[in-house]
């Protein structure tokens, strides 16, 4: 059939159980060939087809609640909602979101970028359906990663003590969140998988299953702890049979209690390359080419990703000073630490899901005298902002963050943009906030946080390429900025990678433009500021306005009477949809080139 | 034993059974005498005197880490290290912390106000450990509410899994944490303090229970959520008898493996009272005759606190709106929220200490368009901004909070304080944000909130008492400021209460000030900002300046080119102490009769 003439779900009605097997295959190929064309989530998408199908098999999306953790695996469901066409535009400026989408479709009931919400969001529709609200049944799809997130656990732990209220859990595990996963829950699930003894239950009717749950639900019961917090528990069940799937969720609709169903997937499933992944380099991907998996545009020589250049920065570090402990909430490739794992695994230490977790453990490894730093993107630190504050900003810990994909981050959209660290770190006292211009210059600002520093330093980076450093390590004074070029009565004040392209473009055009590096956004460098004085300031920023660079300059010059005239270049008060980097920074006005093509 | 001459917890070993359980009756009066004098958490603190004492009397602190999770209950903690004489000034400036802290004593291993931050802390202290710190022994002492908040779970979770690391874990189970406890775990824990089949081990020696502990362990794991997890657990201890606790803690210090000893206390015992509270009066107390148990400065006639004012106004709302549903994180007396509790219980969800939970959980009964209403202290507000961000303010679901405890809270420290939440929530697009100046316009901008408005709406106000509502209710313009006195070459600009007492207090001197209300944080009401342009402008606030309505206002008149002579009164850029509020606002520079006498 053609997936793009698709309309709703409709039509899976109609379908026999071979066809709904050829309609998997069909989407698997779909997914491959689409996303090797516009890079994307991948391994959880293909992992995904026949439970997706099943789920809308079995369930009708007019008043049930389909609710997707992430929702970054949700292809499928967007391709048999109507939305098969739009994948050509997947994560481009105004085309498809990789997540799901209210905006897109009435079928996305839940929206969400951040892991581990789906269970709570859950608990909001059954109190919702129990104060009268038309709902059906509410079914939410999480994976083993997310259900071990401190949000999904108090969630679950909520839920298990809501008796009246019925919830269908399909707990999707892919023994991977997006490397391999950690934690206890793990090794339980791990356990399960292995189970072999339940096969023979298989063949049993959901009527029978029916009648004889009770029996089934404690023989499965061993040890499981969502037993343990009062849920029934099915599982494991092979999330790639069509039928076993339909089977099982017809008799989780019949029933009328809450019910965890623990389908095992495997990740990458259909696409060789992305099945023997065992480290995450398939969760999503760039452009690729299908046949070979390799890139469509591999790295330019001499460059590297700011990840993994940090990454190696790091582990440099880590090599000569063995009291330094990394700390990632699941995110090892994500962070460029692959290399950092395989050699010093004794000083990684990957939480899960957990970032709140990971900031508290660091303060207290800070406390014993160790020198912790936390690897995670800006739009999770988000997540441990309590953290941060009460556990280590209020004491001053010498915690280190890494804060990697600050700023606009282009295909992951609203749930990702890295727009408010800068304004949810500087308004915390005792932290110090750093944004290198380049990678040596970032290997100065990490050994000066690492070894002569003594509270929260955090450096933040971008999603973007770097040139390979030098190996270069500079000594950069606390708080410093740097006049890259001269000062002029028109001076630019900015950080990260747009110092360099300010710089070049500016000595392009000839203009008589100075440039300031901020490299520290707190504290700032008064001189620096007072040397300004009396001229036209062009301050740009990738964030939001309030708590900016921009902003504090404004704050201090008007504390300190130092006149300047501004022209602030931020991101506006309004959450960044998705698409290419540079074709969101045009719309926002924060094109370079257009920028200085007005003064 | 005179309490106030020890110096240090050493001198324990020496006593006799009989002697410590003398200690801990003199103990427990001495609390009761001196918090009767100047308030402070008390419940928690009576039910904890025999577990602190065989805490102490077991593992030495010299390189042990005792954790107390949160550390409100840790006041036999701070008598047994040293601190009994300084009791007089708990709570007040430059007096005894009502929390551990660093700075008061190197007993102090772990600070905190938040709850559920011990386990994480214990992981870092493992981690530290096993790469070669110096530490002992490494004991939590959690309560039963706290160890069901999500980052408790994601430490446990990820504790479980650490098979090589040894922690010994006291749940301290009193079944409340500040009033009735909620959750499957509380459910579990239920069943398990009824367990009386287990007594029959009291009798055991520890080397009896050595030696069959699997026997034991196994025995008492049925359908218990800790063993699921991986953890040895034991329980329930009687949390009042000085020798089975002893017993437990030496049979666990003797083990090589990690432990969870589930011990049963009695909130408040000791006193009358505070052990027959259901609801959590007892929790913390202001000064009170230890006779009769009433306050020693009743409510003044015609006042009440604010909690209760807003929890008033919000109930009369309820009882016309069925839609509206309110949710609060184990905050129901603190809240204002224990007449709504008896006369609407359908209409009010107690999470448990899930504030993150609680607010996704909002997020998705407004999906569902009913009117979910987030009641919450700025403080605890703070654990989760980032579900604000991602799952509130970036889809613009129609959730109302309301904010207590928002300023300057006093006696609770810099784990309180409510005075980042302006700068944390302002930065965040679709968002709106007031202040009332007393309950009549925070009647007025609930109706807003509720009726007319279709985004996120905060509503904040402080810990202090309010003059009781006429019952009017005010039409309040969305994103109206209100201008009290007429404007001036000077003018006040303010929020909250301190409209009224600027209001008063600049009619009494007769000055020329005029004043603006500015009830609306965001947005601002550009309209008054462009009539004050040219004159001398004061803004008071007592949050962080970054971020703030000063912050605010200077870079919209920047923008506009509204030229204002500025002069910010705001908290400075550190974490405030405990102490009395007019005390820490005098030392702050923020005593607005100071302030009023320099114009």
């Amino acid at each position: 059939m053609k997936l793009t003439e698709i309309k709703s779900p409709d039509f899976l009605q109609s379908l026999t159980l071979k066809e709904l097997r050829e309609l998997a295959d069909e989407i698997r190929e779909f997914i491959i060939d689409n996303v090797s064309k516009t890079g994307g989530h991948f391994s959880s998408n293909l992992g995904t087809v026949e439970l997706t199908i099943a789920l809308h098999y079995v369930f009708n999306q007019k008043n049930d609640k389909l609710i997707f953790d992430v929702g970054h695996q949700a292809y499928t469901h967007k391709i048999l909602t109507g939305r098969a066409k739009d994948f050509p535009t997947l994560r481009k400026k105004d085309g498809l979101s990789g997540f799901l989408k209210y905006s897109e479709s009435p079928y996305d009931v839940w929206e969400a970028g951040h892991s581990s919400t789906s269970l709570s969001a859950a608990a909001g529709f059954l109190e919702a359906k129990e104060q009268g609200a038309d709902i059906g049944e509410i079914v939410v799809v999480i994976g083993d990663g997310s259900i071990q997130n401190g949000l999904a656990l108090s969630a679950l732990n909520y839920l298990g003590s809501r008796k009246n209220q019925k919830v269908i859990i399909i707990l999707n595990d892919n023994n991977m969140s997006i490397s391999k996963n950690v934690g206890s829950i793990s090794k339980i699930l791990d356990r399960v998988r292995l189970q072999r003894s339940y096969q023979f239950f298989r063949k049993l009717t959901p009527k029978f299953l029916t009648k004889f749950k009770q029996a089934v639900s404690s023989y499965l019961h061993g040890g499981n702890i969502f037993s343990a917090i009062g849920f029934r528990y099915f599982g494991p069940i092979d999330g790639h049979d069509l039928k076993e799937l339909i089977r099982f969720f017809r008799f989780a609709k019949n029933s009328d209690q809450s019910i965890i169903l623990h389908v095992n997937t495997q990740k990458g499933k259909g696409y060789g390359p992305a099945e023997r992944d065992r480290l995450g380099n398939w969760h999503g991907t760039s452009p690729f080419n299908p046949e070979t998996g390799e890139p469509l545009t591999p790295m330019a020589p001499g460059k590297v990703s700011w990840s993994d250049g940090m990454g190696g920065l790091l582990l440099e570090e880590a090599k000569k000073d063995w009291d330094i402990i990394a700390i990632t909430p699941a995110m090892i490739p994500g962070s460029g630490l692959l290399r950092f794992q395989s050699e010093l695994p004794g000083q990684l230490i990957d939480v899960g899901i957990a970032e709140e977790h990971a900031v508290v453990m660091a303060s207290a490894l800070a406390l014993a005298r160790k020198k912790p730093v936390v690897c995670i993107y800006s739009t999770f630190l988000q997540r441990a902002y309590d953290q941060v504050s009460h556990d280590v900003a209020r004491s001053n810990a010498h915690v280190v963050f890494l804060i990697d994909r600050a700023g606009i981050v282009g295909g992951d959209g609203s749930t990702h943009q890295g727009t408010f660290d800068i304004a949810f770190l500087s308004h915390l006292p005792n932290m110090t906030i750093a944004a290198p211009k380049d990678l040596e210059e970032a290997a100065g600002l990490l050994a000066y946080a690492l070894h002569r520093h003594s509270g929260p330093f955090a450096i933040r980076y971008p999603k973007a390429n770097a040139d390979l450093s030098s190996g270069e390590v500079p000594d950069i004074p606390f708080g410093s900025w740097e006049v890259v070029l001269p000062l002029e009565r028109v001076n630019v004040v900015t950080y990260g990678p747009a110092v360099l392209e300010f710089r070049d473009r500016i000595a392009k055009s000839g203009k008589e433009i100075g440039l300031v590096n901020a490299r520290f956004l707190k504290p700032l460098d008064e001189k620096v500021l007072q040397e300004l004085s009396g001229s036209r300031v062009i301050v740009y920023e990738e964030v939001v306005k309030q708590g900016s660079l921009g902003m504090q300059m404004l704050s201090r010059a008007e504390a300190a009477g130092i006149s300047l005239d501004f022209d602030f270049y931020a991101v506006p008060d309004i959450y960044v949809e998705h698409g290419e980097v540079d074709a969101i920074k045009k719309e926002l006005g924060l094109n370079i080139e257009d920028i200085l093509a007005k003064y």
